[in-house]
């Protein structure tokens, strides 16, 4: 299975797995690197080496960061350099993480999972607009998550 | 000041806020609504009815959700189909957070704050490659956050 660790600063990390596993159920080959303050740029990168020692088995590893930027960022691009089967995603949002998951279970290969996601996460940003209300209105009853 | 109310399942909402004020500090008129396991959407609708409430003195108020789907979505939608201030926008990454309140801290109308806004968040997801690694390895020395 691909190994998947999400990261970010504070308890973005954290806070978007529990809206997954609410909407997916738990998850396995999975693993979370908060980085609250006050925590030193040496945690992270030892959590980042023990989450990566701990997917030893894992072809390929999705590592998912919440910016292009700043320390958990810096630290996964790190180890995406020293191992070709890191993939690093930055910018993620809850849609394309609930997609990726999603085709982790069903699909084999990284390649598979990978295949337009970035454009998945993109269209799943929108502003609402008085014209889908009328669509949403008939998909209430069913969705109530 | 333009209003902004965070809302997601689980702890989505105040996850990503705690990412945002490591960042860019403590906000004022922000508000943040979780959906965690076992709660409501009973109080989920109160939670809401009270954010709006205390943003009564606001001439535009920008709800801020995880998914086009779910409850925090959903009760959103009626927020936003009763009170032409609300602005609904879905599919939230960190990237898109963080302008949205820099904006907002210089730039007056609610208009500015959204003009283009959903581009920049779609523009800040992506796929880390090695030709980045060059630029950003210059950068590092600069941003440690």
């Amino acid at each position: 299975m691909i190994g998947i660790i999400v990261s970010g600063h504070g308890h973005f990390a954290t806070g978007i797995t529990s809206s997954l596993e609410l909407i997916m159920g738990k998850q396995d080959c999975y693993t979370t690197i908060d980085f609250p303050f006050g925590s030193s740029k040496v945690e992270l990168e030892q959590m980042f080496a023990s989450a990566v020692a701990d997917m030893k088995d894992c072809e390929d590893i999705m590592i998912l960061t919440d910016l292009f930027s700043g320390s958990p960022f810096n630290v996964a691009m790190e180890k995406a350099a020293a191992d070709a089967r890191i993939h690093l995603y930055y910018g993620i949002n809850l849609g394309m993480l609930i997609e990726i998951v999603s085709r982790r279970m069903f699909r084999g290969s990284y390649a598979e999972v990978a295949d337009g996601i970035l454009d998945v996460g993109r269209q799943q940003i929108g502003l609402f607009n008085a014209e889908q209300l009328k669509e949403k209105a008939e998909d209430n009853d069913e969705e109530e998550l």
